[in-house]
C-alpha cells in the first residue's frame, strides 16, 4: 500500500440518481446503483463499497433517498443504521455530500471525507486506492481533491479537467493543481484535450477535510450550506425529524462540480490526482455495451439471469429480465432492453435520447413503467 | 359485372403454410392466414373469403390441415362441413388443390375450379373479379389459366410470368399465351422485366376445368395424381378415413407451380390474364411495412390490439400483441415484433432471413415458440 489507512478518512457513498438513460433497466424504485452492470455478480453499490472498505475500513456513510432504505440495507448489511443518511428528496449532490461531511466533522473535526458515485464502474482497485491515498495525503495539506481519470478516447460524454502546475506534497507525488473544469466537448476539442495530455476526465471524486469542504460551501452557497449545517447540528439529537423535515425542502438543488469544485478552482484551492485505472460513469446503454463487449463492435452482448438470445448476424446489446426468447437477425449495434413491463429498442448512436423517452412517459402519464 | 356468375365455378382456398418469415406473429398453430395483416378488421381467410363470394356465392372450398380445422370453421361459420377438406399432414400445394378439384369433379363433371391462397392481400375487390371472370372464360376455352399481377416495382421476391401472344377467347380480351416461368430473379434482371412490359408476377392464381388439371396432373405427375384420384372417389363414401390414412401421406410435396403450370406452359396450355390490381402476398415483414406505410419510409407503423408504442425519431414496423410499452428510439427501418413468449427484433433488409431463424429455433428444441 501506498499509505497506511488513515483512520481519519471517511468515504461517502451517495446513492441518489435513477439512471434514466438506462432506462427501463433502471427504474425509480431500482435504480442503477442496484444493478449488476458490471457483471461481477454484485450490485454496482456492492462493487462501490468494497473497493472502498480496504481504504476506509469501517468509515463508509451512504447517503440515499428514503424509497430506497429497504433495498439499501439489504444489498448492505453490514452498514451502520447510524452510517446511512436518508434523503427526503432527491437535492443533488452537494447537498447529500455537504450533509454527510457536516455530520462526520460534528462527530470527528479531524474527518477527511471521499465522496465516491454508487454506479460508476472502476475496474483497477489497486490503482483507485492509490489515487485515493495520494488525495487524502493532499486534503491533509488543505486542498479540495478530486481524481481525474487518464482519458482512453476523446469521449464526449464527460466533462474533463485541466491539470495546472505540480503540486510539491508528501505523499502525493502525482498531485497536480486545477486550471478549470470543463463541460462535456466537441469531438474536435476533445480530440485536442487527449493530445494534449493536459486534460483529465470528471469522475465526481472529491476528497477534502470535512472542514474545508464546508467553508468552501459556506462561502460559495450559504444557501445550501446554512440549512445543511442546521440539520447536522441536529443530527444526532432527538431534533432531527423535526429539522430536517422543516430545513431539507428549502435546500436548493446543485451539483458539487458547480457550487464547491469550480469556484475551488478558480480560488486556487482545487488538486488533482491522475487516476490510471479504467473508469466509467455508464452513462446510458451504448457504454454498457462497450463494457462488456471488450472492444470488438461486431459481438452481440447479452446480460441477464435467464437470457435466451438467438443471434443471427446482429450486433451490440441485449439486456433480458424475462424468459422469453430474444431473435435478433441482421441489426448492427442494436440495443434491446427486454422488461416484463417495457421493452427498448435503440442504437448505441441514439443511446442518449434515450433520457427524452423517459420524459415523454411521464408526460404521458405511464408512470407505472417509470 | 364483365360476365355473368357462372355456377359451375367452385373457389379453392389452400389455407396452408405457416409463415415462417412472419414469425413470431406467424405460429403453427395460429398461421398467417388466421392474422389480420391488412388491417380489415378480418383474418386473411376471412377477406379472401368475402372477396370470392362475389364471383363464386357459396361454392366455395377450403382446404387446411387438420389441426386448423377449429380455428378455420370460426373464422367462417358460414362454411359447411362437406366444402371443408382436411389435409391429415401439409404436402404443398399439388395435393390441396388437385384433391379438391377431383372432390368437386366427382360431384359436378363441369366444374371450373379456381385457387387463391387465404393469405394474400388484394386492395381492389371489383378488378380483381373482372380477373377471375376473364379467367373462367379462358378456362372454359380450355386453358389452365393464371392471373398474373401487373408489377408496381422491380421485386426480387416474386416469381414471374414471361407473356406470350394475345389469344382471342370470347369474355377474356386480356387472355394471353404464357411463355415461360421465371423464378424469383435477380435485381438487374427485374428492373428489365418491369421496363419490357412482358413480365407479371406469379401470384400462385390458377383456374381451369377441374379435369383439364386433372388431366395435366396425370400426364405430368401421376405420382400425385393416382392417389389423388383414389382418395377423391372415396370421399364421399364411408371409405374416406381408411383411404385417406393409407394414400395421403404417400403422397409427393410438389408445388403446383412445378407440377403443373411450368409444364402446361410448355404444352402450350397455360394462358394469363393480367391483374391490373394491388396484391402482395406479405412474404415477410418488410412486405408487411410497405403495405401499411403507404410509401412513407420515414413512419413507424404499428399493428396490434393494445399497441402501447412511443416512437422516438424510429421507423420502420412494431407488431404488438402484447400491452407492454414498445419505446423505439432512433432506429431506421427497424422490425420489432413483440409478442409473451418471443420478441423479434430485425430490420427491412434481413426480413427475410427470419425464416432461418425459424429453422435455428426448431434445431435447439425449443418448440414451445414455434
Amino acid at each position: 500500500m501506498a499509505t497506511a489507512l488513515d483512520s481519519n478518512f471517511y468515504a461517502i457513498i451517495p446513492a441518489g440518481g435513477v439512471g434514466s438513460r438506462l432506462w427501463p433497466l433502471s427504474r425509480a424504485d431500482e435504480p442503477k446503483f442496484l444493478h449488476d452492470l458490471a457483471g461481477t455478480g454484485n450490485s454496482l453499490l456492492v462493487d462501490t463499497w468494497n473497493r472502498l472498505t480496504p481504504i476506509a475500513g469501517n468509515n463508509i456513510v451512504v447517503v440515499c433517498g428514503v424509497a430506497h432504505k429497504a433495498t439499501v440495507t439489504e444489498e448492505l448489511p453490514q452498514l451502520n443504521a447510524v452510517d446511512l443518511i436518508l434523503e427526503p428528496s432527491p437535492k443533488d449532490s452537494t447537498a447529500a455530500i455537504a450533509l454527510a461531511a457536516a455530520v462526520l466533522v460534528r462527530r470527528n473535526p479531524d474527518a477527511i471525507i471521499g465522496s465516491f458515485a454508487a454506479d460508476h464502474v472502476i475496474a483497477d482497485d489497486r490503482r483507485f486506492g492509490n489515487a485515493v491515498r495520494e488525495a487524502i495525503a493532499t486534503a491533509l495539506a488543505g486542498y479540495i481533491v478530486t481524481i481525474g481519470i487518464r482519458p482512453t478516447e476523446p469521449s464526449t460524454a464527460f466533462g474533463y479537467i485541466e491539470t495546472g502546475a505540480a503540486l510539491a506534497i508528501d505523499g502525493a507525488p502525482h498531485a497536480r493543481s486545477v486550471s478549470k473544469f470543463v463541460e462535456k466537448p466537441k469531438l474536435d476539442v476533445a480530440i485536442d484535450y487527449v493530445d494534449g495530455d493536459r486534460h483529465l476526465w470528471n469522475a465526481g471524486m472529491f476528497i477534502a477535510r470535512a472542514s474545508v469542504l464546508l467553508d468552501e460551501l459556506r462561502t460559495h452557497r450559504p444557501d445550501v450550506a446554512e440549512p445543511v449545517e442546521a440539520i447536522a447540528d441536529a443530527w444526532d439529537s432527538p431534533e432531527r425529524d423535526e429539522t430536517v423535515a422543516r430545513l431539507w425542502p428549502t435546500i436548493p438543488k446543485v451539483a458539487i462540480d458547480y457550487a464547491i469544485a469550480e469556484p475551488a478552482a478558480e480560488a486556487g484551492k482545487l488538486a488533482v490526482i491522475p487516476g490510471e485505472f479504467h473508469w466509467d460513469d455508464i452513462g446510458d446503454f451504448a457504454a454498457l455495451a462497450r463494457l462488456h463487449n471488450h472492444g470488438r463492435a461486431n459481438v452481440l452482448v447479452t446480460l441477464g439471469e435467464n437470457t435466451r438470445v438467438l443471434n443471427e448476424g446482429a450486433s451490440g446489446l441485449v439486456v433480458s429480465q424475462t424468459s422469453r426468447l430474444i431473435s435478433v437477425v441482421g441489426v448492427k449495434d442494436i440495443v434491446i432492453v427486454d422488461t416484463p413491463d417495457a421493452l427498448l429498442v435503440t442504437n448505441s448512436t441514439n443511446a442518449q435520447r434515450v433520457k427524452s423517452i423517459v420524459e415523454s412517459i411521464r408526460a404521458m402519464g405511464a408512470d407505472d413503467v417509470l
